[in-house]
C-alpha cells in the first residue's frame, strides 16, 4: 500500500534505495550529523475526527518537521506508519492523504523511504531524519544567564485555531487563517538553519511557550522572564478573544514557532537578520539565574509586575 | 515516560545527544550508508492479546532487527512509538516492557534515541537505523539465473509456535522451544554481516518462504525452484504435525531466517563458512530464468515432480 500510493514521494536526494526492500539505503553527506525524531498523532487526540485526509497528512508532517527546525537540521527522509480503520482505508482517502503528504514533502525536499500500514484506530507515526553539520545542532541545554529570549512569528495562532475548531457554533470556513495555522503550521526550517551557530538554545513551541521555555530552562539550569507586552500576538487572535489571547500565546501550544536564546555577542547578528527581513523573530525577554521556585518561567507586565497565568488543561478532541 | 522508563537503553555508541531534546543527534561513521526500516505491531494482529509485556517488547524488536539482518546492516539506533490503553499504562507493565526491550537492545548494541507514547489500543511502531559499508548492502534485486538458493537455520518454527499459541487446548509452557521461536525470533544479524559481498540477493522470511522468495524473484526478474526434501525443518516441528510441517516451512512466516542467493564463484566461500560452523545455512534450490507463470517459485520433490502447496490465510489473533 505504501509503495502504491506514495511512490511519487520517494524521489528526493540521498536515497540509494527507496521503498520496496527490507530497508531504505541512505547516503548521509560527509561532515553531517544525523537528527532523528519520531511523533505519533492519534485521531480525536491530536486532530479532530472530522479532519480531512489532507489536513491530517499536512499537520502530521508539519508537526514532525518542526522538530527538525528546532534542531537546526535540514530535513531529508522519513518513514510513515499508518494505522487505518477498515472503513477508511479506501482509494479516495489514501489518494487525498498521499497528495497532502506529497505537497509538504516536496516543499521541504523530504523523501518517504519506508513505512507500514496496519488496521486499527486512525493513528500516524512519522520518523524523520535530518542532517546538520557536525557540532552545529541547536539544543535545549545551551542557554546562559544574560542571554536574550526570542520567538519566531506570532504565537497564539494555533490555540486560537484550535478554539475555532472545537467551538461548536463556529462559522469558520476552510480558508480561515487561524484554521490553516492549526492544520498547516509552518515548520520554521529556514529560521532553524539561520540560527545555527547563533542561537545558544532552541526549542519548538508545541505545548505552549511557558511549557517549552520551561524545558530550555531545565536543560540549561537557568530561569527566564517574559515581558508580556512584547509577545507577538496577531490582530485576529486579539480580536477573537481579547480576554484569552495572552493565555493562548503563553499556554496554548500548537504554534510550532521557535523559541530561542541569544548571547550578547550574537545579538547584533540576530538584530541584523530581523532588520533586513531575513528572520521573522522578536525579542520577548531574557534568561536569568536559576531560582528555587518550581516555575522557572516568569511573566511580567510593562511595570515589571509578575502576572499570574492560569494554564488550561490540554485539549483532547472529544475525550 | 520514554525518558523515565527507557533511559538505561540509551547508552550505546554513536549517540551525541539522546532522548530529551527535539531530536536525537547521531554520528554516522565515515564510509557507511544508513539503513532505515520501520514496522508496526498491533495487539491481536501481530501478537496475541494475552502476550506479556516482555514478550511483546522482545518480538517487536527482534522482528525489526530482522530487517537490518536482511540488509546486511549493523543495527545502531531506534525510536519507539508506543500506544497504550489507559488501563495498561502502569508502572509494572512499563517496567517489564522496558526490561524486555533492554535485554534485546543490549544484546545487539542498539540504542533507544527517541519516541513517543500515546493513549489508545496497544500498538508499537519501531524505526531502526543501521549502518552498512557503502555499496555492501544486501538487496532483493541481485539474484541471477544459475545462483544457488539458501536459507539460514530452520524454517517452520515460527508457524509451529503460532499454531501452539492459537490452539486452544494446548499444554505448552513458557519454556517451550517453539513458543520461544515465535516470541523471540533470533534476528540473523551475524549471518547478514557475513553474507555482505557474498550473497547476490537476500530477504528475511517474515511472510513465509514462498512469499518472500517471490519478492526476490520479482525484484531480480528471475524464477526459482525449491527442493522440498532439502528444507531444514526441525524434528519437533515434524513431530507436532507431520501433515502440516511442509506447509508451515513454505507458507508459515514468522521465522525471521534469511533466504539468500549465491553466484557460482562465491559458492566455495559459503560452503566453507557452513563447513567450519561459522554460518548455519543450507542450500534448498536454485534460481532459474523468469517464467510466464504468475508463480515464480516452484517446489519439487526428490523425483523433480512439482508439488502443489495450499497457502493458508494469514492468521490474525482473535480477528
Amino acid at each position: 500500500m505504501i509503495a502504491r500510493y506514495f511512490t511519487d514521494l520517494t524521489g528526493q536526494s540521498g536515497v540509494a534505495l527507496g521503498i520496496g526492500d527490507d530497508g531504505a539505503l541512505l547516503n548521509v553527506r560527509p561532515g553531517q550529523q544525523l537528527v532523528m525524531a519520531s511523533d505519533t498523532l492519534v485521531a480525536g487526540v491530536h486532530f479532530p475526527e472530522s479532519a480531512t485526509p489532507r489536513q491530517i497528512a499536512t499537520r502530521a508532517l508539519c508537526v514532525n518537521l518542526s522538530d527538525m527546525a528546532a534542531m537546526g537540521a535540514e530535513p531529508r527522509w522519513f518513514t510513515l506508519a499508518l494505522t487505518l480503520p477498515r472503513g477508511t482505508a479506501n482509494a479516495e482517502w489514501l489518494a487525498e492523504f498521499s497528495a497532502g503528504l506529497g505537497h509538504i514533502a516536496n516543499q521541504y525536499d523530504l523523501a518517504l523511504v519506508g513505512g507500514d500500514t496496519t488496521s486499527g484506530p486512525l493513528t500516524l507515526t512519522l520518523t524523520l531524519l535530518g542532517e546538520v553539520p557536525t557540532g552545529k545542532a541547536l539544543i535545549r541545554g545551551g542557554a546562559n544567564v544574560g542571554d536574550s529570549l526570542f520567538v519566531t512569528g506570532n504565537i497564539g495562532d494555533g490555540a486560537a485555531g484550535l478554539e475555532l475548531i472545537t467551538y461548536e457554533n463556529n462559522t469558520i470556513t476552510d480558508s480561515d487563517r487561524l484554521l490553516q495555522r492549526f492544520y498547516s503550521p509552518e515548520p520554521q526550517i529556514q529560521a532553524g538553519l539561520k540560527l545555527r551557530s547563533i542561537a545558544s538554545a532552541c526549542i519548538d513551541i508545541s505545548d505552549g511557550l511557558l511549557a517549552d521555555l520551561g524545558h530550555i530552562c531545565k536543560a540549561s539550569n537557568v530561569s527566564s522572564v517574559i515581558q508580556a507586552e512584547q509577545l507577538p500576538i496577531a490582530t485576529d487572535v486579539q480580536q477573537l478573544s481579547p480576554l484569552d489571547a495572552l493565555e493562548w500565546a503563553l499556554c496554548g501550544g500548537d504554534d510550532y514557532q521557535l523559541c530561542f536564546t541569544v548571547a550578547g555577542d550574537q545579538l547584533p547578528i540576530i538584530e541584523g537578520l530581523i532588520q533586513r527581513g531575513e528572520l521573522d523573530a522578536r525579542k520577548i525577554g531574557r534568561i536569568e539565574a536559576p531560582t528555587e521556585s518550581l516555575n522557572a518561567v516568569a511573566v511580567v507586565d510593562k511595570n515589571n509586575n509578575l502576572l499570574t497565568i492560569e494554564k488550561p488543561g490540554y485539549n483532547h478532541f472529544g475525550q
